[in-house]
């Protein structure tokens, strides 16, 4: 498929964008006036420019509050289509987005509309450019799709045609039905957005909060699958502006975009083929599918030789093997499965740099390796450079945005199985009272401006889905916290994005929590083997008899043992205990589920906040 | 009147919010109760720290949730307000906020919700307590003050009032009108927030916008009024949350929180006159007024020596005078003044510290500067110490929070000219051809988390208000400008409020804008004298064209000399021309307007950050 976006989508000047915007694989641009108008290059340079990148100009946009307009006005109008005509030509561009007028003046008379659209028509087709019609969300009159293809079929003029923005469509309400009865030979270009769900002005929430497909909460693939099968053959384009894109590298956003509609295809492909109609004949990304249920096997984190010896050893853990080829130690409690890294990479800057602890990635278990390698990299995400000495385990490799490394290996007893990297040493504690089992989910800080590329990683790479998002308070400023999960998969990853007086985020996770069959147990253990608990306010448990009435002796033990306590309204329960800061860079909590609970304690998570106020988040 | 604050109000841990609370001189607190649940401290010690602090605690909030509830659950709301007047007794607080029911499952039964309100006022009662109950503008069926209030006529209990929150009823469309019939010592609370007019969801409208009194656009005035007219006299107290509040200092946002406070007081006094009703017994802040026109006299620079000699004297400025008693020389041309600074201060780090020329600051010339003092001293705004020598103009001298230095002068001819100080060198060039007059505007980045204060400085010191704000897109993130301005003074002031990856603002101003009567013929005579002027693409002379339809030899001109252009609806111009970033710190515009054009050429601003893209805002 013929895939495009926006210049206004990334960031940067007009020559920085074309750029990013080449070097993400993209096949054509929509050129956004006031991108070009703020450029030194002149029309014709842009031309060139493209056509040295290898990119089609598909649209140039937009011209505004051109339809609706008193008619002593229109002979403005007029010379503005003029102009901008002449600025086409010299790109070499035959499409133009008209939007609909948002002006307080606008005349709510369709048949006018369709007048005056009719006459830039034929302006328009004098030049051989043909005009797409959008009803923008908050036009004046004219604010849904069906009123735009009434006025286009009113206009009556073969240059006139509707534009699709699937942004414009869903937040009005409208979906794939709306275009129905709309020839593809009529819809002149389709742009593409998603957004979180959010009730606000609909001209705000646009402005600021739109996203990749796949980022956001709107259901994409039926209607743009629609779209195709009306026969709509043009560009799959992306227009999206945010606050995030704003801020965030015009390299990043442009993979960032290329992805989204990759991500965007295969969800075509599947929606075809779950819709049992026949497919388009268009041509459709076709990776190799996402890992089935993909677990998490170990933590990694780089240490300073023997620095966490201690530390493990209170908490439960005991030497399961060492590395074949490096100074790697695998520590074991119940299905928990930590390793200690002693090396110093050489190519791996982050880590050779960062302070010790830090816990620098996670290893994952899925059935097909070479599966996911390819799944990478028709993705275009960057592989993961890994070392492999003799006899050892051939792992996967990636990175997130956000710098964290996921080693990729199988499942236990396949020649890809991480453990055979390992020299046993020790049977590891079994599970059971007090053990820990196997991870619950990770955390840890995004910055602002890569926190919808991380979302995307997860989501494309691993099939994720990003949850609502849920924001804290927190002394330092705002917290707003969203859970990457699946159906398929146990693996869970909580993005905590960060903005206010935090210090730019230490890389690395920094919140690990592991299931326990007993909380209460472990917290009490761990406390006499001297590992570092949190301080749990004691006006905390006050609260929690206030909200669940509970037994004066299971607080005052919860109290004891800094326990902390949730309850949904089905009666699902939640016991967690959390350490303090572990030398300066994570923490762990501990985590006891019983009755289907599947939250994260978001009523404690201030009182944590809080507690852990003069540590890193 | 006793002034109150909600600890939600300010940033921090419990123990920092209350001290930076009392250093501001609230009388009062509201205590929220998560804030004391995250605390480490016992009710008991907030009590006796609030007494060693000289605070009142006014009112414990808030209880979610208690009315409007299934009866088979209202035992476990007794039982939490059980819990709750516990914590309050041991706090010492007689005062409980209810708020109205949020919940899907909330019944909409407005004797149920009595009838559950008259049990709680009777739990209430029995400790001494009482509660206030509040609409929530987002209650699930209770969200209008008329409702609350009828239904705490039909609770029929003593220990059972209405609260009255200003974000809640004006959020909603009520107004003074609404309270028209509640008698005062039914009125349990009163809690006072401003708002920007913002057309979004009001529940993320309410956590994330709310501003103190005066900053938003909210009338508060009248209503307030009302509520001390039907007989309240209970505590003024804000409740206050938002995104700057979270990440603001709390000494910062406590000192915003108490000036927004006097403010109000001066705003209620005001209307009190101006409705000419008889004014309820209340003691109100009665400072010294705002300044009557004040009018920018001079800009400051520092500068190494001689620094900026050349480029002055080639935009056409003469020495006119030099210092007594410091090395400082006054430059001017026409209207224009400008005082290059080559002393070193010991006492002023921020100036000693930057690199040279900085725009450090305003000299400001009003009617009364001993008045002027009096103000700033009675709203505790920090004086700015200055040296003065023998023979020289008593100035004042005050900083904004973002650092802007304020040098306030009396009017030419009096005592307090600060012309006085310098020793005439020269008449300055006329007024005339090319020639610049007084300044039409100043400009600065702000942080965001200074951005209310900054906003406050102006407005309470000067009486300037808050234009609308306007969004840019900037190559490097997202600029939000807003012009303090005031229909009684010539000065204007923008304030860029900026996020993204810009670099910490570099203090000081950065945009100095000056009226001229021909803004061709200077910036042709500064372009020819050498001044770098702002290169405007060529492509922005062909929107120029598409916009206005303009004649091709007039836009030839333009172009050539880098002028830019605009027109309001109603034919009023504006030529404007820039310099480039003038040795890395600011930039200077001359403005030429004509048929009473009011803006600041907005549609070129995309144009003009990028074109100073590689240049500071």
């Amino acid at each position: 498929m013929h895939q495009s976006i926006a210049t206004v989508s990334v960031s940067g000047g007009l020559a920085d964008k074309l750029s990013a915007i080449a070097a993400a694989k993209f096949d054509g641009i929509e050129i956004f006036d006031q991108d070009l108008i703020s450029s030194p290059l002149s029309p014709a340079q842009v031309a060139d420019r493209c056509a040295e990148l290898g990119l089609s100009i598909d649209l140039f946009q937009p011209v505004r509050d051109v339809e609706g307009v008193a008619p002593q006005a229109f002979a403005a109008v007029e010379h503005r289509l003029r102009v901008k005509l002449t600025v086409m030509r010299d790109l070499g561009v035959t499409t133009l987005l008209a939007c609909s007028n948002t002006l307080p003046g606008a005349i709510d008379d369709p048949d006018l509309s369709a007048e005056q659209l009719h006459r830039l028509g034929e302006l328009a087709a004098d030049q051989g450019c043909r005009i797409a019609f959008e009803a923008l969300a908050w036009g004046r009159h004219v604010s849904r799709i069906g009123q735009a293809w009434d006025i286009v079929q009113r206009a009556d003029h073969p240059a006139v045609t509707v534009a699709v923005d699937t942004f414009h469509m869903l937040a009005r309400g409208d979906g794939a039905e709306a275009l129905e009865h709309i020839p593809g030979d009529q819809i002149g270009f389709l742009q593409v957005a998603d957004a979180p769900v959010l009730g606000m002005d609909v001209l705000q929430w646009s402005r600021h909060h739109r996203v990749f497909p796949g980022q956001g909460g709107f259901d994409l693939a039926p209607l743009v699958a629609k779209v195709f099968e009306v026969g709509y053959r043009g560009p799959l384009s992306l227009e999206v502006f945010s606050d995030v894109i704003r801020e965030a590298d015009a390299s990043i956003t442009a993979l960032d975009a290329k992805r989204s509609l990759l991500h965007l295809e295969e969800e075509l492909r599947r929606h075809w083929a779950a819709a049992g109609v026949a497919r388009p004949r268009i041509g459709l990304f076709d990776p190799p599918p996402v890992p089935s249920d993909p677990e998490v096997g170990f933590i990694e984190i780089a240490t300073e030789p023997a620095q966490l010896d201690v530390l493990l050893t209170a908490a439960g853990f005991r030497v399961a093997g060492r590395h074949r080829s490096k100074p790697v130690t695998w520590w074991a409690n119940g299905g928990a499965n930590l390793l200690t890294n002693e090396s110093t990479p050489d190519t791996d800057r982050w880590v050779a740099d960062q302070p010790r602890p830090t816990v620098t990635g996670v290893g994952l278990q899925v059935d097909d390796v070479s599966g996911f390698t390819g799944r990478r990299e028709a993705l275009l995400w960057p592989a993961l450079p890994l070392r492999r000495g003799e006899g050892e385990a051939p792992l996967a490799g990636v990175d997130s945005p956000a710098g964290i490394h996921y080693f990729v290996s199988g499942q236990p007893g396949t020649r890809e199985d991480w453990r055979l990297d390992f020299v046993p040493e020790r049977i590891p504690r079994p599970a059971g009272e007090g053990a820990w089992s196997a991870l619950d989910h990770l955390g840890y800080p995004v910055a602002f401006d890569v926190s919808e590329a991380e979302i995307s990683f997860y989501r494309t790479l691993f099939g994720l889905l990003p949850g609502d998002v849920s924001e804290f308070i927190d002394p330092r400023g705002r917290l707003r916290s969203r859970v990457m999960h699946s159906d398929a998969s146990s693996a869970r990853v909580v993005l905590n994005v960060t903005e206010g007086h935090f210090a730019a985020p230490r890389r690395g996770l920094n919140q690990l929590a592991f299931g326990c069959s007993d909380v209460l147990a472990a917290s009490t253990a761990m406390r006499a083997a001297g590992v570092p608990l949190l301080a749990v306010p004691a006006n905390y448990y006050v609260d929690l008899d206030a909200r669940f009435d509970l037994p004066e002796e299971q607080l005052a033990q919860w109290r004891e043992a800094g326990v902390m306590y949730d309850r949904d309204e089905s009666g699902g329960e939640l016991l967690h205990v959390y350490t303090d800061r572990i030398a300066g860079a994570f923490y762990v909590e501990l985590v006891q589920r019983s009755g289907g609970y599947d939250g994260y304690g978001a009523a404690g998570t201030p009182v944590r906040l809080a507690a852990q106020r003069d540590i890193e988040l």
